[in-house]
């Protein structure tokens, strides 16, 4: 028999609109849901252990790290990541960084998890850019977009190792065969773009290691045109928030147009247990969060507001990625690109 | 009694996917409507009289212009313009440059009508870079994406006076006093952003002409934050694309989601009015098409898949332009800039 394998994933206790209570719960649930999962709840110790009384699970499998302080949105990332030692996001990727966990997932802010994860964690050799790549639900399944972080003003060698650290992890974490690769741009052909994506484009189209099918307009994401979605930062950052943002009117504006009338207030209550369904289809989260690409360890963002449901899949998450070992496929796919 | 003013409006006829029938159509609605508005089809003159035969309409008020060429959507904007001299879109245009005329609409290629305002119509005094400004829906009406036109790259000087120029639209065209002006940022605090942003930010902070109210993330737009929405041409090309494509894509999963079983269904027809109803609101071409600003009389492009009720609308949008001496204040507002 095959031995299993351990997944050790230090998980923020402290990160996120709903934490400590949410964050605990979601992982009580990963380890009840998988047995492959250890877990190491990092922050307030005190705080944590009253938590977990509640819960029936494998003592073994989850163990507590205290951490004194919380690093909040509020803080200047780097900063707060310098002076805060004793928070739970350091802590927490210090046992990445010394071998002692395989993978951080943090509900906490964004800001502190990019620099924490170049700090501590530190980056897979040859990688230049380590990039924050969350799943945007399409009709089709869901697409990877590939750079959402830290990295504005991003140079074209970056947005090249983006697709192939997306192509790996699509393929291996995911499950998609050979996934397309398509970089943003503002229309269909080689000769448009601006200067980076005109920079980019040739080299991607000369990659062979990856599945480019060229440019993809934006409004082609949302129908899954494209497995992984290759940008700069600021432009991926756009992307997403505003996917987040018009789901959210728009789903806001149909409701409000169902209670408008006591005709479309039945036809509400009717069509409700379908929309669900369909409204579940588009909803991400049950992939987990975005992970950082690159570094000597998984780190993954998961929402500001998330809920035990989407922590627990951030960390089942981390399973396939330790079990596909995906850092060696990245610095392997990156060490490609070093010797063309 | 106050004289009335006569907007005179250049169509072309031949451009957009439902030319000549749908534009005509709109072309006699706008006339009809109001009857400040004198038209110019230009196109194809058999083909429009033959369509225009089928209205009953005030017969002074539309003109014919013959072009013998139409520049298509496939042709390189530029070689079409200089090459396509008895096109529909350089006559037209060639009519605003003249003074035979105070706007141009036109459904077809936004690449040769951006290349042909610049090339024909020409800039204003001291305008840098025309930006093309779509009116994207909001929950709160509709606010003002300046720029997503061919300006990629654009520098930090040429966003000032689009923030300028937006503010003198939305002020005197769709009517808000004291627009909202935000920059399109990746976080709220001032020190977030690309190169350009950071740049930019500061310079709209110390600009007394606009309302500026600092950063907007994308998240925000869809709500109505800002009415002036401020971006270099990639990033706008971007926002006004997932815009649609999601709208799209939402829409299209809600409807199949309520075509999934019998109960869903009929709930489906019981909210179907109501919806139609929301739906319409968050529909921008009552509106009508996108405004280029910056230029030496108006350039309207509308939607290439409009039809006749956004061709109308277009036109009518104008009245406003004309009235209102758009020109004359963009003129102005960017002078101020010039002397700072």
């Amino acid at each position: 028999m095959e031995e299993q394998t351990i997944v050790r994933v230090a998980v923020d206790a402290m990160g996120g609109d709903n934490a400590p209570a949410e964050i605990i719960k979601g992982t009580v649930l990963a380890v009840c849901e998988d047995n492959r999962v250890h877990a190491v709840l990092v922050g307030k110790e005190e705080v944590i252990r009253e938590q977990l009384k509640q819960y029936t699970y494998d003592r073994e499998r989850i163990t507590v790290v205290h951490a004194e302080e919380v690093i909040t949105n509020e803080e200047a990332p780097v900063m707060a990541v310098r002076r805060k030692k004793d928070s739970s996001i350091v802590k927490a990727m210090t046992l990445v960084k010394n071998n002692e966990a395989d993978a951080f997932v943090s509900a906490g802010s964004t800001g502190a998890v990019l620099v924490g994860a170049q700090l501590i964690v530190g980056r897979l050799p040859g990688v230049e850019r380590p990039p924050l790549a969350p799943l945007l639900p399409t009709s089709k399944g869901v697409s990877l977009l590939i750079d959402c972080g830290a990295n504005v003003d991003a140079r074209a060698s970056h947005l090249v190792q983006f697709a192939k650290m997306g192509s790996v992890y699509m393929e291996n974490v995911i499950g998609i065969k050979n996934p397309r690769v398509a970089i943003v741009n503002i229309g269909a052909e080689e000769e448009k773009g601006n200067a980076l994506v005109k920079e980019t484009f040739p080299l991607l189209k000369n990659c062979n290691e990856i599945n480019f099918i060229g440019s993809i307009e934006a409004r082609e994401i949302p129908s899954g045109y494209a497995d992984v979605i290759v940008c700069e930062a600021f432009v991926g950052n756009v992307i997403l928030k505003l996917y987040e943002g018009l789901a959210a009117t728009l789903i806001g504006e149909i409701k409000k147009g169902m209670l408008s009338s006591l005709r479309s207030k039945l036809g509400g209550l009717l069509v409700k247990p379908a929309l669900k369904e369909t409204l579940k289809d588009l909803d991400s989260s049950k992939y987990g969060g975005a992970p950082m690409l690159g570094l000597k360890g998984l780190v993954v963002k998961t929402h500001g507001n998330s809920k035990s449901d989407e922590v627990k899949n951030s960390i089942l998450q981390c399973i396939a990625f330790k079990e596909q070992n995906i850092s060696e496929k990245i610095k392997s796919s990156i060490m490609v690109n070093e010797n063309d």
